[in-house]
């Protein structure tokens, strides 16, 4: 398949307006560097700011547009997914799970502090993001769907932490295409899901809309993850920013390894399509959701 | 100081009720052993019962009863606290932190399971800990101020991790008093804390009582970590199911190595008597809570 032009793998503009405003809301919410016990707060920083797109905060911001000119309030789920998704970073890069030492071309949080330093700046953004969405100035109603819905997505049950307990289980053994669905839906397309979801509920978004939208979320949160296992194979280390060719290297389950390259990519390509199909409802509304959807699965990082 | 005798130092008895009740329920919101992926419920059970005494469950519970005939409400919060604890024990027992092989007389999570597995073990009882607050079937405002409450118990600030961080930056340093009482309130009495107020919130306790309580609860807990040094020097590591005498190898900062061991009784009486002191206004309706706190500063394992 030939790659797109480079014109086309742009960020879309808002994104950067976007990615100023959570940069800007993360900086309020996180303690200072120098705040007691120093060390952790420097290393919650540290990981936080080492150079996110900002994906999943941009997605919860741009579905809360949908139904709300102000989405001010949103920040905040914003953010706190924004936290756990570094926290499931610097726990993943530990020495005893994917002991990696390179994450968006820094030292990753345990190398450039230790690893005790590591596991508990992981801890304290979960922490973090859990105080941040009860901080949500939305009704308290709101707040606590939030919560259950950024939660169960974080979790075991088809959640974060269960997709990354069978993307370590799955290491090394052959997988059938069931298998590698349910880790990546779990690992990546749950928390995506729950950003959207975020979004949408933070705005006030009637039930079905969050239902369809909830939708719209997993699919490309789906497409999302089968871009990201072909650019391991795809691209260079320098562009990823990221140790490349790594999930081949420790036999991961993707979509390359049991699909191929190319059908990976009719894969991302059609799970891209039935998640903006979701948006037809919304027609100008959505416009920049589709314009993330199509950015996610043509993107070169 | 002379110890207590063997009678006083017996756990009341409603406790057995109250720890049978957080038992019965622990079960009900931990997913089953089975369910995909099963090794990580099986190190989240694993760890969850191996034999805790349910003390934060309980003050929780037992905080709430001052309100409210029936407490069952108030067991999810205090299920959550539990499971808050437990990951903080896997984690704290991990080789980069404490480096603990024994806890409860049992083998730690990372040695019965695999150091990955305790990681993403702490991580999912964390994040099912706010799941199981935000499932608590009370009005949305007392939910919401429940993770408040406790996820800036559990946090960096004044909080729990914070206290961890505090507590292995001192290992080998001297400390002054104010340090070791910042540790020992943020690493423990913030979740005691957390524990009594969740239960007075859930309950619907008017706001000055929120607040009494709150003391109670801070107060009670630094007792309770000054009784836990004070049992690290003084019992034999079959008495505490943990390896004894490992605060003075490891250099910690602890009462008996700050101020004695003489003082260091004299100071967790102190402050059980200023928590119990809290409790006048409630008369006959806190008796439960004061065997408690009693009980917390006597207690030999």
């Amino acid at each position: 398949m030939a790659h797109p032009t480079s014109a086309a793998m742009k960020l879309p503009p808002f994104f950067e307006d976007d990615r100023i405003a959570v940069d800007a809301a993360l900086e309020r919410l996180l303690p200072q560097e120098s705040t007691r016990p120093a060390s952790i707060h420097q290393a919650m920083r540290y990981s936080v700011f080492a150079g996110g797109k900002r994906i999943r905060p941009i997605l919860c911001l741009e579905t809360a547009r949908i139904f709300a000119a102000d989405v001010t309030d949103a920040l905040h789920p914003a953010c706190a997914i924004e936290m756990i998704h570094t926290y499931s970073l610097i726990h993943d890069d530990l020495p005893a799970l994917d002991n990696d030492d390179l994450r968006r071309g820094k030292p990753t949080c345990h190398k450039k502090f230790d690893e005790a330093t590591a596991i508990l700046a992981g801890d304290a953004l979960l922490t973090l993001a859990f105080e941040t969405i009860a901080a949500t100035p939305v009704a308290p109603a709101q707040c606590v769907a939030i919560v259950k819905e950024v939660a169960s997505a974080a979790g075991t049950i088809n959640g974060m932490v269960g997709g990354q307990v069978a993307d370590l289980e799955a290491e090394g053994h052959v997988v059938d295409p069931e298998m590698l669905e349910y880790i990546h839906r779990s690992k990546t397309a749950a928390l995506i899901r729950a950003a959207v979801t975020a979004g949408a509920l933070c705005a006030g978004a009637p039930d079905d809309d969050v239902v369809r939208l909830r939708r719209f979320g997993e699919t490309i949160g789906w497409a999302f993850q089968v871009t990201d296992d072909i650019l391991d194979v795809e691209e260079s280390s320098a562009a990823l920013g990221k140790t490349a060719g790594k999930d081949m290297a420790q036999q991961k389950a993707t979509y390359p390894a049991i699909h191929g390259l190319q059908r990976s990519h009719e894969i991302a390509n059609e799970l891209a399509s039935k998640a903006v199909a979701e948006l037809a409802p919304y027609r100008e509304a959505a416009s920049r959701l589709k314009e993330i959807a199509t950015y996610l699965v043509i993107r070169r990082t």
